[in-house]
């Protein structure tokens, strides 16, 4: 740990960011607000009861890993072949006797550090996709330079809390290396949390040993320093790629969400009741898991529930159907009593447009109204995952902030009360001026930075530009501010040297 | 009434909407879902207290109408000048005893009545802009034209439930004649409800005069046919030009919509709590006086709080505030007793861009949640309201439709639940072939019509349109596919023969 440095590396960069925003930056969100739920208590039972007898009757696949069909032998489910199936209440008894209500992932800078559950929120940029989308390139496939510039311009972005993992898949590394270029990336970047390498045993691997390097050893066995995803194969597998690295991580201490990942009508029934019953019996099943693994160790019960388009089969987001889905599953997490997992601002959109900050708009409320305590792929998303953008992922940020400050609730003060202001300036005339005004004016609303509330004229003059265009010069602007978080010299030099000597013992597999 | 005709029509026109999308048009939202509480009992008082003491204490200004300060007087309101104070209670009592909860506006097509109240939600279009937008010929005045195509599109929109009223102004007609234009336009054109003109006596019984035309003397002395809103000037104010409509409509028996229109910062305090308690203050006399010109007149408590940018003082839309304004704005007109009217798909951006999305869909989407009864704006609205768009009402028309389909909730039937194609498909396998979803694929998942699910190739095909694009060639469509519900041909004389003899009365007063 370089505590000192960081923490002094933190205190300059807090002012740069405040001079994005006028919000301090927090280091996650704390809602203020409640939750809504849209299940009574007799639909939750009965979505809850379905999943039992999913679990029961037709149980889960777990592919390719023996080990775990031991694990799960010894438990006392029923194991025939590949096979799991689980008496009713095993694994909800297994998970509310052994898991965490919350917990905390530290940063290298401490102060960065995110509690995971409870009422706090904590915003992570998007995963997983292929290309890069900006306006003066279009559409390409990404490379670490890509990647190494997301991370900056997150990192630069007071709304996000977390810097995420493959923020794009740097596509000229070979593909079973470049989970270590990733890794040391988000270390070298950025001193906010981050994600481990989430497919396979070795990998996940490489994530706790550079995370032991950074941390230290014995810091690593006794804190939370990843977090990590499991998906399911909906429908009810889970496979070696995902399972691997879940027992790397849970034996580890180190987060595991299990996320059953599913588009309605394709990999679960097209409707939203049959569709959160699979959803909550595959993340019972893998949440056992951990917890039989490690009990104690911290997860998360996630979901990642879309839809389909029924005339084409094309994934389809910001639906009333996903908005429906979130809501539930976060009411369903709640019982469970672990932390939520979920996702943000998705769109199916090619470009950042209107169509793409209509849907994403939409799944991010959702998301925080559902009470989400990690929201992955809060910015950027485009074209159903497959891009992220680095337009969107500014126009996102506002969205980000948005949230925050609505998270924050409603303020009863006297001050924001405000009835000396209201007797002192009286009907038909303006509060601009009052004392109220000139003392709360610089907190009293939040501020994006993408949108445009100037006039027309002004608008003109400034060049018709739309919100993507303005966006476009932000993520410029920021890249040029960014300035890299100090990194013990001892300790750069030691991941580097684990880098290369793992990158020595791999062939190259090279692959998209 | 024609109701025979209108009837036969509404047939033909739920066939061809049908077309549009496979959502069978329904004539208003009837929520199924919880609305969202921001606030908790303890803050509903302490907003409620202050608004009492406001009214108490400041007071409210209703000028140039002295009939409205005789009526106060003879309520028992502590009258001096211009300035009616109120004593704690007063306006509540007076409203909760006479206000109906819920109430029928009708259509001249019987079966396109909303009703207004309980969990039901009426979407209308965007009201009062001077200058239309489409991407053929950017930003310009409105025309009578304008205001026409409107109507006709607003009316092929199955997720609009209303006409509303000054879709925009028809600037080349003389500002004190318009308004006939505009009424007859909504008859003639549109066989839905539609709105009265809201400023001034005159006007205002000009659309009661037309009114009864259409629906008969008799019909409208006992029915509500007709929506309307009225302003205050915030702060703390009702002008004669409201408050003369108000009269009318009261008296008239229909709606009247006391909506304190306000800008936080600027017309009321820049704070949340302190906005809500002003609005409150506002709406409680107005409604008050509602009812005390007519006990029992349909009315409904409003609120269109927004905020400015405290840099430039420019109006601000889909802002954490705002989100949190409406929200408990809600709540406050439930605990009134009487139905909520507010605001929807606003936003500061000049185009249908990424902007203008973020921002409606934010707002829309918390109107809904605040449980609002009847939302205007719900489509259209671009740069504060000074535009109405096409394209941006296509677009928003989506994002209508989407909310309708939230608001259903989460069906929990035996075939929602989907345990058969979950037990049938088994882990590993996909539901698109299943017996489940062959059977419910149809109506499954809402569709959006501008969105765009399909694959980068095919979106580039198709010419890499954006949205905004994509939502060009929608409204062309729908004003080609348009056919106009027939009117009685002496009804539709009439009119014109009472716009003929009103024009002739009065001069030309044109300004924009």
């Amino acid at each position: 740990m370089t505590s000192t440095k960081t923490r002094k590396s933190r205190g300059r960069k807090s002012r740069r960011v405040t001079g994005i925003d006028q919000t301090p930056p927090a280091p996650y969100i704390q809602r203020q607000i409640a939750t809504y739920d849209i299940l009574n208590e007799e639909g939750l039972c009965l979505i809850e009861e379905n999943a039992e007898t999913i679990l029961q009757e037709t149980g889960m696949e777990f592919v390719d890993d023996p080990e775990i069909l031991e694990i799960f032998r010894d438990a006392g489910a029923d194991v025939q072949g590949t096979r799991v199936r689980f008496e009713h209440g095993m694994c909800r008894g297994i998970i509310r006797s052994n898991a965490p209500a919350e917990y905390t992932q530290y940063a290298r800078n401490l102060d960065k550090s995110v509690q995971i559950g409870g009422n706090n929120t904590v915003l992570a940029p998007g995963w997983g996709p292929p290309f890069v989308h900006d306006l003066d390139h279009g559409r390409r496939y990404g490379t670490l330079d890509d990647f190494q510039t997301f991370i900056k311009i997150h990192h630069m972005i007071p709304h996000l809390h977390h810097s995420g993992g493959v923020v794009c898949e740097p596509v000229e590394l070979p593909a079973n290396k470049r989970h270590l270029d990733m890794l040391y990336s988000h270390i070298k970047y950025s001193d906010r949390c981050f994600m481990g390498a989430f497919i396979g045993e070795e990998r996940a691997t490489d994530a706790v040993n550079m995370a032991k390097i950074l941390f230290g050893d014995d810091f690593v066995a006794d804190n939370c320093v990843l977090y990590n995803v499991a998906n399911t194969n909906a429908p009810l597998v889970m496979d070696a790629a995902m399972s691997g690295s879940l027992k790397v991580y849970a034996r580890n201490n180190q987060t595991v969400a299990v996320t059953p990942w599913t588009l309605a009508g394709a990999m679960s029934p097209c409707t939203v009741a049959g569709t959160l019953a699979q959803v909550l019996a595959e993340a019972l099943a893998g949440l056992a898991l951990v917890q039989l693994i490690k009990p104690g160790a911290p997860c998360l019960m996630g979901s990642f529930a879309s839809t389909i388009s029924m005339q084409s089969g094309a994934p389809t987001f910001g639906t009333p159907e996903s908005g429906k889905l979130v809501l539930a599953a976060g009411q369903l997490a709640r019982r469970l009593g672990v932390p939520f997992h979920t996702v943000g601002a998705l769109s199916a959109s090619k470009i950042p447009d209107a169509q793409s900050q209509q849907e994403a708009t939409y799944n991010l409320m959702m998301s925080v109204l559902a009470g989400a305590n990690f929201i992955n792929h809060a910015t950027g998303w485009l074209e159903g995952g497959l891009v992220n953008g680095l337009e969107k992922t500014i126009i996102d940020a506002d969205l980000c902030g948005n949230i925050a400050a609505f998270a924050e609730g409603i303020d009863l003060s006297d001050n924001a009360q405000a009835m000396d202001a209201i007797r002192e300036v009286g009907p038909g005339n303006h509060f601009l001026g009052s004392a109220h005004t000139q003392e709360n004016f610089k907190t009293a609303f939040y501020r994006p930075q993408v949108a445009d509330a100037n006039s027309y004229e002004q608008w003109q003059a400034d060049g018709e530009l739309d919100a993507a265009q303005r966006a476009n010069k932000r993520w410029k602007q920021l890249l040029e501010e960014y300035e890299q978080p100090p990194l013990d010299p001892a300790i750069d030099e030691a991941l580097l040297a684990y880098i290369a000597k793992r990158k020595e013992s791999m062939p190259d597999l090279s692959y998209i």
